[in-house]
């Protein structure tokens, strides 16, 4: 069995522990033989894997009324595997999601890393700097850089604190975005953790 | 005495207690006779108005010791305006600052409501919807109006809070903000009343 996350411009795969990230546009769905599991929100490979009978979409196994209609399908999956807990993908966005007992709470979404920043350039060039990853976020800044790190990130980790534990995190920037939530635990598999809880509960139903 | 507060777009006048707004294209500095205190972020407007002998800058009144360089002048003006509590001046960025004793304690810049929205319609056409200004801060969202509602403003607002009393609040969208914030007080005049405190101390000594 292989997972596939299908985005606008990479595929990862994931098969046997193994990940492999491929650019949409090489990539042939034809090579794969065996079964993949696969969520996309590439709407023009939606179309071209419809004749694949091994290609399976894994929003077919989603409890819908657990989570809402226009809710991004990668952040399902994260959720879906976490039991309890917060979940922070930082990518484009930053979504910050809560599962109690294996129930939605609900959620929020904040800009990404890179969203942000060239959101404050877009609002003067006296504010196109780059985040220093090294301020603490605690205290109130007296230069631009650490007064821009400080605006997007404080207000957001505070918030994220405010949640309660345990904190799992994934995404490109989950890493980077730890130094300031040590207690989180960074998990780069959640997503296919999270279709293959779905997959085994769907095979089993 | 007038004062004025140029941007890059716009004139703001305060006269006895009067305000107007002007367009920079359509304002001639000599029109106004008598002695005219101003801040400016417009570099060409700041050329122009040198030869003008009655056109007074602030930015020469400020102790430059309690504050740091790149810092903004408006926000200079509305910290100069108030001796102990948080400033919120909400405009195209969202700056936060703290004044102690008449101190300056540091600030963070966040992004401005039009700059957030702006900049989640960059990261997805899935994500390009207005914000829901009716919205619970302290519940997590279960559809995307909320979510980015919620994911921007309530990080901000708890933040805000975090930093104590009292809050003051000025710039185009003071008010609106001002419903996540009841106790704050939303004073538009703010960054005239630091400059006319700044003047009257300059010219004390």
């Amino acid at each position: 069995m292989i997972l596939c996350d299908i985005g606008n411009t990479s595929v990862d795969l994931f098969c046997e522990g193994e990940r492999t990230k491929l650019s949409v546009e090489n990539f042939d769905p034809a090579t794969l033989h065996d079964d993949v599991y696969y969520v996309s929100v590439n709407t023009l490979f939606n179309e071209q894997i419809q004749k694949y009978a091994n290609w399976h979409d894994v929003r077919e196994l989603i409890d819908w009324d657990k989570y809402y209609p226009t809710m991004g399908i990668d952040r399902i999956m994260v959720c879906e595997a976490v039991e309890e807990g917060v979940i922070v993908d930082a990518g484009s966005a930053i979504t910050v999601d809560m599962m109690r007992g294996g129930v939605y709470q609900g959620g929020f979404i904040s800009l990404g890393l890179r969203a942000a920043y060239e959101a404050y350039a877009r609002v003067s060039p006296a504010l196109d700097m780059s985040f220093n990853f090294e301020v603490d976020l605690v205290k109130m800044a007296k230069n631009t850089p650490d007064a821009l790190t400080v605006g997007f990130l404080a207000p957001l980790i505070l918030k994220i604190e405010s949640l309660g534990k345990p904190i799992y995190m994934s995404g490109g920037d989950a890493r980077l975005l730890s130094r300031f939530l040590p207690e989180a635990t960074v998990d780069e598999e959640l997503i296919f953790k999270g279709m293959k809880k779905l997959i085994e509960k769907g095979v089993k139903c």
